[in-house]
């Protein structure tokens, strides 16, 4: 089927918009990112947060990955219960119902969990008490991006000791997610922080770097144990426009329809901020309109993507049907319940998107 | 019941991040918008994109609304199903898959539909084929904001008289939006407009103009007939911005709880643009953290929301929880399966956001 008659396929069964996904470039995607770890001989542990997917979860595992990442609870129960295991919550888990949540998840399921600071380590035993077995915990150390983590060697080291004093709580190793130019100091700390908790007499069993623009990096960090990309599954413009993908590495694409062209220099697709979402990822515009690279998403309001045509020559008719690689992959998987699935260009049905609308 | 339990009482209950709403605040707003309609006796037919529901659409045409507007179909199908009933969907519908679901929606509720170019035009008869009756269409007018809509009377008119000629299509008046300054150039357009569809013949029995913000431009339309308010069912923080709506008519914020705090003028909230979504709305910040008004929530991944403190002489801990009301409260009710109700302070039941999830 050529592509002009898929998109006629997809807007003709599903209507528009439609997240498609086309599973021969997952598996393409799946298949090289496998590749490039075992050949640094780090693990690859998936970030599950870019498909919220058991069936893609099932696919990166059964391709080599060491069990998978979630960024929330949520995620992790609906992976666990689908049969994942060996689950890496990269996420501070606090609170009562947190808390009950993850005993019983952990009761059934390996799970692992990350922590930066003492009050979440405090909350973290009644967890395992309620699994009635062991919590292993990664320190999340910050190296420079400012977001969660530890910002200092003594802050994680302190928090090592405290995870393994506590009774039901495991000290796992170390969680990261580098700046991807700042190896060198990330080295620095890493370096002195196993030092220093082997000095306590600890071992950092796991060592978890993070990103697919990371991958960039990889067998770069002396110590790191695994690496977890999430966007490479589908990749996104985030990922063209860092070198991480070349376009026929995108797997997903939002088939939208053009709906208006009220003027020759302007037109609107019927996917807007409810879809394709406000993150521009830093880029420029909303999303790459593979039929018209030229049209620029310049604006949503929430069910409209409005299009400046005027460095287009060759521009859209309403009704046209077009496919936009989204800026960021993840966000975007997130408002649908299902993914239309095709493969050697034809449709072969949906994938629930089964860990959406988890809240915590 | 204090505002600090009931916070306590719904991160017990249901974990963070809640989207949570105040049914005594909504039901104010609601009177409050209705009674400014009948004042200047302009209908009121709210748009049910900002919460999705059923209930709270009932709840609306219980305090006086004249039927509902949708965005889409996949709205308008849910509310239908509810038994709502006279339904604007403000939106060009085409494609093969949609005017089928049209033709099958129109069969058992009253729809009138917008168009706002020949090729949508050309389609909707095959909607009326299916339903076995007439479908109204309003012609949408653009008369300044640049989103969809004709951007001339001439068109406007063509389009009216293509309607009018079309078996099965009935002229139903015009829809706008007007820009909430250009009220002048508007009532210019609309008075040359209505002139020319009745010097052929045709009466617009609906002119129907939109928005929270242009609330304040209520009866100052010569002609027309009705007005499609969203956001002040619950209202944000652009409505506050705009002078829209008081703190107190915030019906619905996000309970969040204070992840991390790694640095002394750093937090993160465990509520990212997964959850309030990347929308400023043109503000700076994504939202007002209602315990700490001088924390800026300054940038989001996907679940964490990162603070800035450094303005805070109190800065919350971690484990703490607070309430955010959004910036735009559309794309968050989007991100949720279902909302927790609230009412005299104390948790009533949940509000499923039905409509939620249906593209297109």
């Amino acid at each position: 089927m050529s592509t002009e008659d898929l998109v006629s396929a997809v807007a003709r069964e599903f209507g528009t918009p439609a997240v498609v996904v086309d599973l021969d470039v997952v598996e393409r995607n799946v298949a090289r990112i496998q590749k490039m770890c075992d050949e640094v001989g780090v693990a690859n542990r998936p970030h599950v947060k870019t498909h919220k997917s058991p069936v893609l979860a099932r696919l990166q595992v059964e391709a080599g990955a060491r069990g998978i990442t979630c960024q929330k609870l949520g995620e992790a129960e609906v992976m666990a219960e689908a049969g994942l295991d060996d689950i890496l919550i990269s996420y501070n888990i606090l609170g009562e119902h947190k808390l009950g949540r993850l005993g019983r998840l952990l009761a059934g399921t390996r799970v692992t969990v990350a922590a930066d600071n003492p009050v979440v380590v405090e909350g973290l035993p009644r967890a395992a008490e309620i699994a009635g077995r062991a919590l292993p915990v990664v320190v999340e150390v910050d190296t420079g991006r400012k977001r969660a983590g530890v910002a200092t060697v003594a802050e994680a080291l302190a928090l090592a000791r405290d995870i393994a004093a506590r009774p039901g709580l495991a000290f796992a190793g170390f969680m990261l997610y580098p700046p991807e130019d700042a190896i060198a100091e990330t080295q620095v700390f890493l370096d002195a922080a196993m030092r220093g908790v082997r000095e306590a007499g600890l071992e950092p069993a796991i060592v978890s770097s993070g990103g697919t623009p990371n991958l960039a990096n990889l067998g770069r960090i002396s110590g790191a144990t695994e690496h977890r990309p999430g966007t490479y599954v589908f990749n996104d413009r985030m990922m063209l426009a860092c070198g991480m993908a070349r376009l026929e590495d995108c797997a997903l694409t939002v088939y939208a329809t053009v709906v208006s062209r009220a003027e020759p220099e302007r037109g609107i697709l019927d996917a807007g901020s409810k879809t394709l979402t406000a993150d521009t990822g830093g880029l420029d515009g909303y999303g790459l309109v593979l039929e018209h690279p030229r049209a620029r998403i310049h604006k949503f309001s929430e069910e409209h993507g409005f299009l400046d045509l005027s460095a287009c020559n060759d521009r859209p008719l309403v009704g046209e049907v077009v496919r936009v690689v989204p800026n960021h992959v993840c966000v975007v998987v997130n408002m649908v319940d299902r993914l239309v699935a095709v493969r050697g260009g034809r449709i072969v049905g949906e994938i629930d998107v089964a860990a959406r609308g988890r809240l915590g």
